[in-house]
């Protein structure tokens, strides 16, 4: 048996109930979607009391937005690879996208988090905050160190470059208009260093 | 009087009734967004029974769905302008594009109709049949056209350069994650065409 069994630890128990109700969270959603997702199920799931969850967080919106962010602390480290070959880099970022959108488990609170995100401005403005800027910063940086080594040109703009490289695929995701591969994802990261090109 | 009012035409009648149905459903999820939107208010405002609705369709995403596919039928001509200059053509159809997305009673309800087939692979695919593939199909027609003239490579993937042309453009409208401009069209078809030249 592991020593964090024998020796009760009230900080590492609420850390415990933490992930488990976020966990909870990003299953239901997927199974029920955001709309008939309740405090109680989530609660029932990760086997805490309803207190304990509003304890923590002010509402159901909360909770959701919080079981997203956990994903991406736990992904640690939000740099992209930097080898040098930018091409490369971006390849091996893109097919894990696509990797990820391929796995329902992965891709169904992703996608409901997108429905209630481009329905709700204020939710959107957050999320920009809390979530997709701070990425985006990440991969600006790795684009950054791309134009000093003069494979994208010094005067691109980032945030276009980062749609041109991440947009289509989303679209493609979002509305299931083609297939995502990592042919695709190859293809896109092609197109989109010429367009960017010194 | 028209020779119509003197000979009833059940299918005539229907066809009317039809369309009331149809523009009263556009009209009301502009007013009141397609959340709060329901079956007895198109039924009121069209001036039928909701049996009538039910009778033609099965859900409320239906009916709406339908509303917009009415829309392009009467467009007529979804052939793009061919100036010869491909660049300049791209730029005034997505500069109209931006323009269209900047008009709330224009965009509220695209964007309930977009959240409606992201939520739903059966709607996502008869969207896809019935209006995106039409459109996408002229749309490649153009850039056929640009193939010809020398001003896109030969062997172009076309699906690949609308989404290189049209995703960023959706994604920053979809997700209000940037401003949307002329200047931001006109960068967005500058950059497309970078990547798909010969």
């Amino acid at each position: 048996m592991s020593p964090e069994v024998k020796t009760p630890d009230p900080a590492r128990r609420s850390e415990r109930s933490r992930q488990a109700i976020l966990r909870a969270t990003r299953e239901l959603v997927s199974e029920v979607g955001y709309a008939k997702l309740s405090i109680e199920a989530i609660a029932t799931r990760a086997g805490v009391g309803k207190q304990t969850i509003y304890r923590w967080w002010r509402s159901k919106g909360a909770v959701v937005f919080d079981s997203f962010l956990a994903l991406s602390e736990g992904a640690d480290g939000m740099a992209l690879p930097d080898t040098g070959d930018i091409a490369a880099d971006l390849k091996a970022v893109l097919r894990a996208t696509v990797a990820e959108f391929a796995d329902p488990a992965f891709e169904a609170p992703i996608r409901a988090l997108n429905l209630e995100i481009a329905g709700d401005p204020e939710l959107a403005a957050q999320y920009r905050k809390k979530l997709a800027g701070p990425v985006d910063e990440a991969k600006k940086e790795r684009l950054r160190s791309a134009q000093r080594a003069g494979q994208i040109a010094a005067d691109a703009d980032l945030d276009l470059a980062l749609e041109l490289l991440y947009a289509p695929l989303y679209q493609r995701w979002l509305l299931r208009s083609g297939p995502l591969t990592a042919a695709y994802a190859d293809a896109l990261v092609d197109h989109a260093l010429r367009a960017l090109r010194p």
